[in-house]
């Protein structure tokens, strides 16, 4: 096989193909120069990546590589069968840094041949007939293909796959392809219907070759990855696996009425789900990945977007049941999550899709890497207690050098590494901005390219001011998602006039016009700090509200409120927050303060219950003046308690 | 070895030595003989103990004895290494209910006879040096004392040793107690300090085996086994076990501020300090007991009394940290609390401890088996959601035959069989009264015998009359608890005279006087359906109220509620609570009914938050009778959502 294309026209992680029926197509050329996310991905793009390559020799992962592959003795060092993904996710997270790097014009020679050396080890320890896993290799397990509940090869296949399609859209190179495409002609070898003569009728208990596989015929036009990613989905949900729910496999996609099981392993499915149904065009497994998103957001997805409410096998919990202080919502959800809502905004076009994506973006899924990119979280509470019992390990409430269990540091590198492929969209007539970032967007209208640059502060400032930089003589229209917080905004010509008429209801701020080069179109969205309640099902967080600016939700950290823990603190929500920029903290900050106090709790003695009808506590206690920071934010100073959610009284 | 001694004068579980330091001691010679818990013990002697056997036959349990022994052949049977326990805790189980049935002048010769068939299947598996295990045994695991944090070996050491004491005191036969003799002694032999030449100085990180000690030091008077109990008590909590928080080996009890890791074995450790204390006179760790109860009750204590919050590592969690949905609450950490508070009983003369018995028996321990004896629960949450997804297995919120892991089954039944042992003490100078229930406690004043019969119709009704049925010529004090819960009571003597100047605050009403043959003292507990709220800082019910009675706490059933679910349903505390006698319903209870409504919950789309200022929710939806029932009670009808806790407002 010989691939020797040049860097892909439209690199990035989801790329529908020419038959596909999505509404929209990710934007093209995208880049991301200045602000927020762009100071995110410098620190992902100097600390985090570099230090990849060290932490996976350190913890074995490249060695065991190099074991399978022969040219080192011993035994498999780690205590999992898909550590090879550790090194296939920071693959990724590395090709599309090169992508980036290309696309600004720095050429990174060093990550180019730490990417080539770790692809070298790679390849080296394939089978002959395509196979490729080092544990199974190392003579760990019951062999090949015994153990597809807990043996994560197809697993381990899909991000192997999903990072040699990075590499070769990045780079235009073939030597990860190929071996991603070999071991997946193995896998089409060997599983199949059963009346396929193939040997196993069966699919892994961890979904991720399925939206793998549909990328790899987007990148190769080959179809029969696509029906195997199709095969497997359908596979699902037959109770072929003893252990259904968190095997996601209780009840078929396309029957199914909302999200369960283990969180990322549901959200994995949901993205092949959306996959699926963008390129068949499949409308019952369109209808599937909607209602099961809707009933999802709507019922099991905390406030920072995080979602997998139980530490217990990382499960997503009953509807409403969000506790805070033991919320799992692993950092890979959160991650899986946006997957699945990007995916279903291009199948659709509804802006709620990338509403949800801002709001894991900017809080459940940054939360999981410091603002230094050296540490990380793997589960994201929205509360820790006072006397809180940190047990250690990968689910400390205390930032980690790195986990037993590796999954999510290289999938935030990949994820922030790409994410500039994330922020707008094309439908052939216009630009869609989904997301605020300061860069510059291309897509089509009457198939000519159509350039805005994009320059804002945001989420710090609500200006977002867009301008055109090459447009056809033709009009097309513009189109800038209004977010699902914001209920106050302007949207002015740069002469000031007023753009009237552009709000439908849907999410969507629309502009057509014939637009000239040099135009500008300014949002400004109105960002007071405010308050925000829960459903009242949601029993964790009765009677309290929590604090949000923008996109982001806020918290209290025990260091920023000295003498006491925040346990028995209350909001007084009778008077007004006030936001304060603070370039001095974490890295720079708007703060919201508002007042409160601390309760004068009784002691009641042994028993923590009393009488409805008791004497309450006294109203007010000692007065405190309270001060928020930005949730993602948290725990990057002295370890103590933390809390989302303010009691009111 | 010979032991011939007839049954112990003062059989039960918890019998402190000549020397102890215990304020009180357990009455002797008591028996329960209708009411309440005769019902629940007729159901557990009938049904639940004779289906003992048959379940540890087909589970595998008593095969795996046999495979010991050689007497058959084949591979161990189950999953864990601590399987020999489900048979101990039978046998335990079946001993006390031989010696209720001797006390109560039947003979079963059945349940005999099923003794001594298991005893010898016991005996037979023994090693020559007294080892037993028969996971090890069979081949399973690393070897003997090899893996001391997972292998069980001492915790099931523990459980044959209380089993032993049980059957030697409940019928004076030694064939059991020489084979937990046989092997405590070969234990003495292997685990000592560094110093002691013996080869092991470590301990099992799951408790069991101090407390089991301690009895066995208490039965044969062989002071070694209490210096062996005070090793491995001392042992704990210097880091030995890297799992330490678990392992209750995080910090060494007499340091320890608070109740955490895991319930059980957190639990059972701290009966070896009770233990310990008694025996010992060792003030630290008295102290250390009373600070670590205190603790857990006041801050890691559920409504139910339920104890151990996680799911995950079934860990005590954080203080106030009690979710009503995932209450993980394991039966048997219900019943390790029973046995932690009634030593802490008897050391202290403290009422409070019984108070917590009090609420643990009737409501986090009794749910955990079925009205008919034939099915159980393994956790005891505070709320079933509606829309739950039931992953089944052990963890499931329906009842289940029997379990993977079954700890719970066998010791609900030990601890309903020896159930009488727990009601009443004495103190050397009249009898207390610390659960109410018809039958006949002893205890001694002045060297004397004192006998009182009780008649109740506790808990639906708050009459306790009690009659002397034995006294000497001299006064004693006659000690009655006042249940924490009551605020409304009378004492009256049988001619109707107040008896006043009883309540010291202390929750003991205290009559002392020289009482004589018939004289009939009738405490009468108000018993109002009332309601209760939590301390502030129990997040998880914040605006929620619980319907208790008596000592009974309540919760709705959806199967009383058609129409709907629960999570909507909302409390009208403004209408006056009512009992109601319903002898038809789950067995003859009070049900408590209450007005409510189901709250009309605006669409609010696809994301469950608002903002704080947004319309409230209408205040009244469609009224709704509210019918509570016992929460030992629930799930013996049809499957549904559960709530303990409801909202207000």
């Amino acid at each position: 096989m010989s691939r020797t294309s040049s860097p892909h026209p439209a690199a990035g992680p989801i790329r529908p193909g020419p038959g596909a029926q999505a509404v929209l197509r990710p934007a093209t050329a995208s880049i991301v120069t200045a602000g927020f996310w762009h100071d995110r991905r410098t620190v992902n793009a100097e600390v985090s990546i570099p230090q990849g390559p060290q932490m996976l020799e350190s913890e074995g992962n490249l060695r065991n590589f190099r074991l399978a592959a022969g040219a080192e003795s011993g035994t498999f060092r780690g205590d999992y069968p898909f550590q090879d993904t550790d090194v296939y996710k920071w693959l990724e997270a590395a090709s599309w840094q090169l992508g980036q790097d290309a696309a600004a014009g720095r050429h990174t020679a060093a990550l180019a041949a730490e990417v080539d050396r770790i692809i070298a080890l790679v390849a080296a320890a394939q089978e002959e007939d395509g196979y490729l896993n080092t544990w199974f290799q190392s003579g760990k397990g019951e062999g090949r293909w015994r153990d597809l509940r807990w043996g994560h090869e197809l697993y381990s296949a899909g991000h192997l796959i999903q990072a040699a399609v990075a590499h070769h859209r990045s780079t235009g190179r073939t030597e990860l392809l190929d071996v991603a495409v070999k071991f997946a002609d193995h896998i089409g070898t060997v599983f199949g219907p059963e009346d396929s003569g193939r040997p196993i009728d069966g699919f892994d208990a961890h979904p991720e070759v399925e939206t793998a596989l549909v990328e790899l015929y987007r990148e190769t036009g080959e179809a029969r990855y696509l029906d195997l990613a199709g095969y497997f989905v359908d596979r699902h949900g037959h109770g072929l696996h003893g252990y259904e729910t968190y095997c996601q496999d209780r009840v078929p996609v396309r029957e199914a009425q909302n999200a369960e099981g283990h969180a990322v392993r549901q959200l994995y499915l949901l993205a092949a789900v959306a996959d699926l149904a963008t390129e068949t065009g499949e409308r019952a497994l369109a209808e599937a990945g909607a209602r099961i998103w809707h009933a999802m957001a709507a019922t099991k997805t905390h406030l920072t977007g995080g979602v997998g409410a139980h530490h217990d096998e990382e499960d997503f919990g009953d509807p409403y049941e969000l506790p805070s202080e033991r919320a799992y919502c692993e950092t890979c959800a959160a991650i899986a999550s946006i997957q699945f809502s990007w995916r279903m905004a291009l199948l659709t076009g509804q802006a709620r899709y990338s509403d949800l994506v801002e709001r894991t973006l900017f809080n459940g899924f940054l939360a999981g890497v410091s603002l230094d990119g050296e540490s990380w979280l793997y589960v994201n509470p929205l509360a820790v207690r006072d006397g809180h019992v940190d047990g250690g390990g990968d689910q400390s409430s205390r930032r980690t050098r790195w986990f037993r269990c590796a999954c999510c540091p290289p999938n935030v590198m990949r994820l922030l590494a790409g994410l500039e492929h994330y922020l707008a969209s094309t439908d052939g007539s216009g630009i869609q901005l989904h997301q605020y970032a300061t860069g510059r967007f291309q897509g089509t209208a009457h198939d000519s390219p159509v350039v805005v640059s994009v320059d804002t502060e945001y989420p710090w400032k609500g200006r977002v001011a867009v301008t055109v930089e090459e447009t056809p003589d033709v009009p097309w229209t513009l189109s800038l998602r209004l977010p699902q917080w914001c209920t106050e905004y302007s949207l002015v010509l740069a002469d000031g006039t007023a753009v009237a008429d552009v709000a439908s209801g849907d999410g969507w701020l629309r502009v057509g016009r014939e637009w000239a080069v040099g135009d500008r179109i300014v949002l400004t969205l109105d960002l007071p700090a405010r308050l925000v309640r829960a459903d009242p099902r949601v029993d964790a967080v009765r009677g309290c509200v929590a604090i949000e600016r923008g996109p982001l939700v806020y918290c209290l950290e025990q260091v920023d409120h000295p003498g006491g823990g925040l346990d028995d603190v209350v909001l007084d929500t009778s008077v007004p927050l006030v936001s304060k920029d603070r370039p001095d903290l974490l890295g720079g900050v708007v703060t919201v303060v508002g007042a409160g106090y601390r309760r004068g709790i009784p002691d009641l003695g042994w028993w923590p219950y009393q009488p409805q009808d008791a004497p309450a506590s006294p109203a007010t206690g000692s007065p405190l003046e309270l001060t928020a920071v930005p949730y993602y934010a948290w725990a990057n100073r002295a370890t103590g308690s933390m809390r989302v959610w303010l009691p009111i009284g």
